[in-house]
């Protein structure tokens, strides 16, 4: 970043130098306060964000101007923009991605992420930072894209909310998970030392762009990855959204939500996920209000997920973790039989499991535990309370775990 | 984190997979979009900050409940924390500071962090992530207390900001630069790359609680570089405040603000530079504007400091930015040679340089060109008009850099 003069040499870093102290012995003198005690200023301010979710098909074609102006100011525009392309999309729409920047007459320099589960890590993030560096970003004018799922949408995040203190980006996601979960909030986040987004931030996009049309590219166990996160929706706020997954779920699933014949259903599942997902975020974008009936299906995944790892999607855990807590709101009589069977029914249609080996109910109670401190000392529980409708429970036994698994691994 | 069943397995990284792409060949076919376009939400919500900036003179004294209250709700009382301790103020206050905790019954994880600008690295902050793990944080009810210097403020600041998201944490600052700058604003940061602060956040402490009694024990030359963020404040915002340095600023340094005679005027100096900085963060906290007179003697300070590494501390090379663009200012006729005399003369009276060897027009100007893509394609540099007050200009050139180099090199 010096121009002429070259790079900086790095800091020098000296080796490992925390330690754990000592335990106390005596005590120093201290001399007398110069300044009047009590003095105290109260520091209080507000910010506000707004972002555009946006609905947007062919964000591709060249005729469509979303994605070369989103986040920009047309008046003082760049014609240069950091491009993070998910590997998979970039072979499948990498061309057509140059084209539509060159098209635009904006020169892109495109970085390829390899992006699964495993490298969800801050030495990612700080790879992204010397590519970033080297491109010497005008963070005002060039907001980073991030094109692809879920994992590749919370590390760019993540870079886009830690680089110069905060940078602006734009999020294209291309997986049915980042269009209904991942591509609509403002969290970011990595995984740390086998724990779940350990590291992380809540950083808004400046824009998200979603537009349907990857779907007809994505593998089938990643549509039903993300369907697992519209199912969640449903299970705790939107009966009929459960209704229309009951009808069509598995054609939606085969066709890729691309079917001409359900074109209208298709449209409305998405529509109504990505509304219930933003009615539930937006009063609680930074989530001082821990009861969220979004955390359905994370309690027990975060740990099955990490456990698991590479075995399950995040969508595969969650819908384990969503298989359980039925379970437990039928022990408790919070769910008849019938609906029970129905929640679990149309999980397996949608392609997702009910079930994997790793959950033993001491594991799930471990991670009970972990999440009930994440959420300040209650385990703040959405069980369904029916379908559709959720309640917060703060009671759940090792013995109620058990009996889930019992009934699970039996169904299995 | 995961009680009985022990810790979960690292995620496995696959090594480095970031590519730069090829350039475009040709376009994939692309499916008709299956929903309406053009359907968009909008997001918006407001995050509000407040935080208490307290003069607490014998923070450590057994009987101020100050430290062990900060942060916590008297209902829901955690009896742990978190304590990271700079290295140098557990040698000479370690002892008090575990007796102050075990009288207040809280049972402290004391962290020693060996402070340096060189270990101002996400390194530094990903040991501490791993002690934290450790102890099983209750994120909630159990605030991180950073107890040190401005290099440990901003690393156990952006430790707070990312780990689970956001964690809150407690500022006491132990040096003057902690007391009057680092440990009152919401920036966190650490350096990487050989940039300055690259990689950080801005995340507001739950409480800063500021002992001038600290400074009894801190050496003279970091008692300068606390003086240096103080003369930035008076030359840009509060000519009294200069005035009081051109007369007690050298016995004040002498006697580290806690001569009884001084009382008065140390006290006056450090309210009237808390409340200045105050002043201008408050309506600015997350930087929208980006024209800030607080940014004086940071335009080429971070190329300076980051090249001198570790000769020079932070308000050394602040001291360096603030001579160059005094004689930028005084060649626009924006300031008399008196009023130049004046604070180049009061500069070295409160033990800071004027010059260093690596400064050159050429890297000066690479310095700017740097701040500037900071500054959204403008200097904004503010310079001094008369002493006391700012103006912002934009077309600083190389030659004015060179001569601002040759009058200090020659007065040097």
């Amino acid at each position: 970043m010096m121009g002429a003069s070259g790079p900086l040499p790095p800091p020098r870093v000296t080796p490992t130098q925390l330690r754990v102290a000592a335990p106390p012995t005596a005590a120093v003198t201290r001399p007398a306060p110069a300044v009047t005690p009590g003095r105290t200023w109260e520091v209080s301010a507000s910010q506000s964000i707004s972002y555009a979710v946006q609905l947007c098909p062919g964000v591709l074609e060249p005729t469509n101007p979303a994605l070369a102006r989103a986040g920009t100011d047309p008046d003082r525009d760049s014609r240069r923009r950091f491009v993070v392309i998910d590997d998979a999309v970039d072979e499948l729409y990498g061309n057509r991605i140059r084209s539509y920047f060159a098209k635009h007459e904006i020169e892109g320099r495109f970085v390829i992420f390899d992006s699964c589960e495993e490298r969800k890590t801050i030495d990612s993030v700080l790879e992204l930072v010397e590519c970033l560096d080297a491109f010497e970003l005008d963070r005002r004018r060039e907001p980073l894209i991030a094109i692809g799922g879920g994992v590749l949408s919370d590390v760019v995040g993540l870079l886009a909310s830690m680089y110069r203190r905060s940078t602006p980006y734009v999020r294209v996601p291309t997986t049915l998970m980042g269009l209904v979960d991942a591509g609509i909030g403002i969290k970011t986040g990595v995984n740390h030392d086998g724990h779940k987004n350990r590291l992380g931030s809540y950083h808004a996009p400046v824009h998200a762009l979603l537009d349907p049309t990857f779907l007809n590219t994505l593998d089938s166990r990643h549509i039903s990855n993300g369907l697992a996160e519209i199912l969640k929706i449903a299970l705790v706020c939107d009966r009929q959204l459960f209704e229309l997954l009951m009808r069509h779920g598995p054609e939606l699933r085969r066709t890729r939500f691309a079917a001409p014949e359900l074109s209208e259903e298709s449209g409305e599942v998405l529509v109504r996920s990505i509304q219930g997902m933003i009615e539930q975020l937006q009063p609680n974008l930074w989530e001082g209000q821990l009861e969220r009936v979004v955390d359905y299906g994370h309690t027990f995944s975060p740990t099955i997920e990490m456990r698991a790892l590479p075995e399950l999607l995040h969508g595969e855990a969650v819908a384990i973790d969503m298989a359980i807590t039925t379970m437990i709101a039928w022990r408790r009589g919070m769910m008849t039989r019938d609906e029970c069977d129905d929640v679990l029914d149309v999980t397996r249609s949608l392609g997702l499991p009910t079930w994997h080996d790793v959950c033993a109910p001491g594991l799930l109670m471990d991670s009970l535990r972990e999440t009930t401190r994440h959420r300040d000392g209650l385990q703040r529980l959405p069980l369904q309370n029916g379908i559709g409708r959720a309640t917060f429970v703060n009671d759940v036994s090792y013995a109620e775990l058990a009996g889930a698994c019992t009934d699970l691994r039996r169904a299995a």
